[in-house]
């Protein structure tokens, strides 16, 4: 199983079977997301697209997913998919907490997260999209990974944890509108028992973006994106002398593969 | 206290003293419930309707339960309270969380789910319906009763279970929108502490359905609702070893009276 | 760190270095809010306003505190936030659940709550204003206090406790939208951990209310409001034997300064 960044909370999973599975399409206007993974060519090999929430910055580029790829699986919580049906989406598949989607090499399961869920937020009056959701891949013959969505600590990460046993964790801990690094420390510490984490939902900053260009624009029309950077190295900081986790700080655009758990390994 | 199982979450409650307290009114679209129980001649004698969440499978016979008995009592969530006073329903009891009614033989009291609520999510744009709840109906000499609402797992049963005492639990199981037997078995086992479950928010099959043509109509219109039948027996199977609770399957149209418990008999 | 009792869930804490923040601005139509905390010459005087959830009865003070004080700063949740940008506030601060805002003497972070938010609900549609929130007031050298929101108990608030560790708490405990006095004493006695307790979201009765015209005009309007007196004193009874926390009831614009704990003074 592999993990690629794409800035923010969108994440590429690329399964041992070669299927793509992207979550929270935020693409042309994501200062983190590399130029190429915009593109048409990329946006075709994608099999399904997972949502976690209606926000801007996390549904932008599903209009991209789609011009480009129009039979493009989503899997999206049932009030949010309701509305991407109503707008014409043609393959949406509706999901609530608990329930799973079983696809050939995965089995996903929506679960809780602690957030908002709305939509169109930034034209108008927010759209209720639901509640927000984190999701659970378990991949056939090799490693479950949660992805939290955007969230703050909640005691049912325990639970998360005991019942799907995640290995690896992308974990929101950018701070400001989701939990910052100290709180993602400690559910790493607590309430979640994974190999590896991932922070999740940072921004970059000048150095380490892909488009300067983008970011410029992005932090004029919302400044509030400074206080999302550099936050990954500080959970990175307050997990250093933590046995059980490893801190995963990939670069924009980097893809990393996870080794299959032995007791895993069917 | 005795429960009637009408179909999906809709279940009618019957205090000792003969009230009838009817939850989730899905009537005539609902392929679970008997057609008896969806004519006027018995939604007369409802004396109160609880809403878990706006959901059209949730809420769809309500209006049918209104032309019936226009002054029946309906306890529903402030936010989807106040579009029901709106539309001109005339006798809503509005709560929320932790708020409780308190009736002749029952004390009601309304309990966090996760899940959503939005309504005339089929019909356009889903509208805010504030968020799912589940109920406890504290029998009065009698059992404690626990609706679950569309629900997964979650570390707040393990306090609800502590502090309002349920001996029974109608608990979601069907997956899809809620979880699944496997979660809800685990919830069994480790957040709650009941003598008898039964398991929510299945759909009957061909087999099981008392109206074929309203299953035949709804499964053409919404094909998700197959992935919601023939879970109960799972449920029974994954629980059949657990020596705490006892699974109890009820088929669509059936009524269980529950012994009042020895603790409980004042 | 000194709090005042506004009525309802209003409340006026002030900083050992006098800075003056607000919580749910229920103003000139709330009756335990004394009339002098209404007017202008008082308003000008708030650094900032603190919103936990949209309803009526938590922000209809908001325009008041505008129009005294155009540029005051507003805390606000993502959705709730971006509303109030479209109706043209103009200092609004965007969180949601596990953000941080840091002002000179106090770090505030908005934690979550078990209960609904919307907007416009006693006009028309409920409009989705987000999740319902709590707040965590980390005084600089001095207390941390922590208002619950609406809400009922939740197996988070143990998490809040051990992560924030406050020591005096505002808590939910009139019952009917939110908790009532036995569930919070739960709360108390099992999830916080608090020097102090202060019972939140009780209306006034005809003896206690500063303004018994407002009190008449609002049960005339919203007779469910009687139902949501007197519950401080049955919380004050159900912990008079807890050796851990004291029950600190205040009268309507009434004020209690807390002494700094001793490993707090840096």
């Amino acid at each position: 199983m592999k993990v690629l960044r794409l800035g923010h909370a969108c994440y590429l999973l690329t399964s041992k079977e070669g299927k793509r599975y992207l979550i929270d399409p935020f693409l042309s206007l994501n200062p983190g997301c590399p130029e190429e993974y915009t593109k048409p060519a990329f946006l075709r090999t994608i099999d399904a697209v997972f949502i976690t929430h209606g926000h801007f910055d996390h549904t932008q580029g599903l209009e991209e997913v789609e011009n480009a790829n129009p039979d493009v699986l989503i899997v999206a919580q049932y009030d949010f998919g309701m509305i991407l049906l109503q707008k014409g989406y043609s393959n949406v598949h509706l999901l609530n907490y608990g329930g799973s989607i079983y696809l050939d090499d995965v089995k996903v399961t929506m679960v809780q997260a602690m957030h908002t869920s709305s939509y169109g937020e930034t034209e108008g009056t927010p759209i209720y999209g639901g509640q927000p959701a984190g999701y659970i891949f378990n991949f056939h013959g090799d490693r479950t990974l949660y992805h939290s969505g955007d969230t703050t600590m909640m005691a049912d990460m325990k639970i998360i944890q005991d019942f799907y046993k995640p290995s690896v964790a992308i974990l929101s801990a950018s701070g400001q509108f989701v939990m910052g690094p100290e709180e993602a420390a400690y559910v790493v510490k607590h309430l979640l028992d994974v190999e590896y984490v991932i922070p999740n939902h940072q921004f970059p900053n000048s150095h380490t973006t892909p488009r300067p260009e983008v970011l410029e624009g992005m932090v004029q029309q919302f400044p509030v994106i400074e206080t999302m950077m550099n936050k990954d190295e500080k959970l990175l900081h307050l997990l250093e002398d933590d046995d059980k986790t490893e801190v995963i700080i990939l670069n924009y655009g980097e893809e990393k593969e996870f080794p299959i758990l032995q007791e895993a390994s069917v």
